[in-house]
């Protein structure tokens, strides 16, 4: 029976889950894997909480030197989070020839070049499935699942907060505030939200998974970025009268071209896989060369799913001693012969404010055209008072040329575009 | 750079398409891999065959004995089907220390305790991602992605067959015959498609992931089978109304009770994962303690799909000297202290002709009660000519009740019950 000791950094949410699987599923892992896994050490300022979930006294860490020095651990799990303690907790654990197994995507999209060198020099193994999507095992899919394929592009709802808020927006009617109200009460939402509604955490994980799916460093950098914040009711109910839904999309597309990686928020055609995935699950909508559409879906947060993948890791790590970093070519930057597509190509939804005068329709639809914009539907209608809203989706054009398209309309004077939003097409 | 010798047996769909996708991705592989994979041999009958698909003369095998005493061949993919040359073949190869790949759902089911023994007697990797769920990476997601969690429950779409035949039905109203027609024309189904039809392609794949998830041999004849083929536009039509997709599940369940596995067709719940899942795409829905609900959903069959798998292992052979067998006691057998459950519990829907006099609807229900079948919902139709229809869909209950209260029911003399079909609850 192969034994390991396991030592938690940070005995929050994910800590404390990754705790309770690994001491309940004790005898279960030494029977279907053959593997004794134990917890020696817990860190963990606030102590009492780790006391009062059960970590016996003397397996609780004053500092990280008496977990680094504890030669019973050999594979250290780093659920801290952020850059600051996490980064230099886990650099020291892998000189010190530890495993590390994390779900820090901050910390290994800004970072993940530092921690595989490590790692390496010191034969020590680096996991970090828990960084993506929760329980479910994208990474492990994308290294040892698909590898036969030239994945050409992934499509993901990667951050459960937002898919949450615009779920009740799409759902109940909610206003913005209100759904992130909600999702606050709840525990589905930070205090300060910022992370989560303005798509840093989405753009953390398309850097991490579009790296490894285009097998080259696709640096956070790169990821265009837009968030939630600004969405309305009115493009909620006009999206769904279009047959779509709104979803914060993690977008990677790889061609002759380059590659693109962006986040923003999405109309989904309703019959689309991803327009069902609602709350706070995630899924992943994958296009390889060979297998075609593929596509996961589960939860992507909480201690427990959380806890799935960073013990599906452990037990991995205790029962491989090949193949434990990354497959792309880790380094800070970009490689130089990488093309970074930023004038995406997508379908677009406008919705536009406009005097109710006949000739102003026409006027619109010519500024389009010299754009070379093409429309694929419209609708229009009267708001009283000699107004109108109009709404396109267009066909898909150059994001550049859609932008000189709107500065155009807005600037005849008698039209004003009020949102605008990309479209799956 | 690693260095290895592949041999294709069998140059069908599933034959060509790995040969397709590893000769035009030697280099993607050589790059992103590490690994030069080079097609030494190729064993077919019709020899016209492979020459048109490019294979060189020089690497057309006569007979199995020169594949096997190939040095150059590391790797035997099979990709011949069936338990005849295909067992003998595999057996061979394993035996002369070659790492086996394979497709074959049947063989793998049936003789896995036989070829795994062989395999580690010699050394050899065993693999069997593409018997499965064709390009869908369920098996590694089994061993190397939800090892954490205790599987409770398994529910797939596992035979893009039937799926193809019921989407057919339920989209165009098309009756089976119809709809199997439709399905030869298109090549998703063979000239006699019992295998499929009658769910015994299924029944081998439940055989082979309930073994993976429950961690125990789960043999063939304990899987329970029901096949398609006496499902009618009737049944389609009422279960729509009543908000229901007809599919052909594999459902298997664990718990303090004992293993319970079964394929047979099932109304899924419209708001379902799996009932958005049509045609001939794939579905695993799974649950574990910790990660909660995770579904995979992909092409379940096709050249590409199927190559997409058989190409995933051999890099993953290729790459890999540890953890080259399944995780689950592999013997002939079902072990003996595993409980297997016959009498399932499951929702029901039932369609009953009965006389329309007053009073039949009240007999039939207290018959219904006296076996303990309580009714979530129930309506009534008339048919004319003094007969009516009455459907209703019960509660969970044991199966062996609804059996026994059917027959009361038939033995009422002025009832008789048409349909009976399990319900996802």
């Amino acid at each position: 029976m192969k034994k390991v000791g396991v030592a938690i950094l940070g005995f929050g949410t994910v800590g404390s889950g990754t705790y309770r699987i690994l001491t309940e599923h004790k005898e279960f892992y030494k029977e279907t894997q053959g593997v004794e896994i134990t917890v020696e050490s817990v860190l963990e300022k606030d102590k009492q909480r780790a006391l009062d979930a059960g970590v016996p006294k003397e397996a609780i860490a004053s500092n990280i030197a008496e977990v680094i020095c504890d030669p019973d651990v050999g594979i250290v799990v780093e659920a801290i989070g952020g850059i600051g303690a996490a980064r230099e907790y886990v650099l020291a654990a892998l000189n010190a020839g530890k495993t590390v197994v994390t779900s820090n995507k901050e910390l290994f999209c800004k970072y993940s070049h530092e921690l595989e060198r490590a790692a390496k020099r010191m034969n020590a193994g680096l996991y970090f499935e828990a960084s993506c999507v929760g329980g479910v095992p994208i990474i492990r899919t994308l290294l040892d699942g698909l590898q036969a394929n030239k994945i050409t592009s992934m499509m993901g709802i990667i951050n459960g907060t937002t898919n949450f808020v615009l779920t009740k927006m799409t759902e109940n009617g909610a206003s913005y505030e209100e759904a992130v109200k909600e999702a606050q009460k709840l525990g589905f939402a930070e205090l300060d939200p910022t992370a989560d509604v303005e798509g840093f955490d989405a753009a953390y994980k398309l850097s991490i998974l579009s790296s490894l799916a285009f097998h080259t460093k696709v640096p956070f950098a790169k990821v265009f970025r837009e968030g939630i914040t600004e969405i309305t009711k009115q493009d909620i109910a006009d999206g769904k009268e279009l047959g779509y839904r709104l979803k914060l999309l993690a977008i990677g597309k790889q061609s002759n071209s380059g590659i693109e990686v962006r986040v923003h928020p999405t109309f989904v055609p309703e019959v689309h896989p991803l327009a069902a995935v609602n709350d706070s699950f995630n899924a992943v909508f994958l296009k390889g060369d060979s297998v075609g559409d593929i596509m996961l879906y589960g939860r992507g947060a909480g201690a427990l799913p959380t806890g799935s993948a960073i013990v599906s890791d452990i037990i991995y790590a205790a029962t491989h001693t090949e193949n434990r970093y990354s497959t792309f070519k880790n380094t800070a930057n970009a490689d130089k012969d990488v093309t970074f597509i930023s004038d995406f190509r997508s379908a677009f939804y406008l919705r536009v404010s406009a005097s109710d005068k006949s000739g102003v329709l026409s006027k619109i639809c010519a500024v389009l055209a010299k754009f070379n914009v093409s429309i694929e539907k419209m609708a229009q209608r009267d708001e009283g008072e000699g107004k109108a809203t109009l709404t396109f989706v267009t066909h898909e054009t150059r994001e550049l040329a859609v932008r000189n398209a709107i500065a155009r309309v807005n600037a005849l004077g008698f039209a004003q575009v009020q949102s605008v939003l990309r479209v799956v097409s």
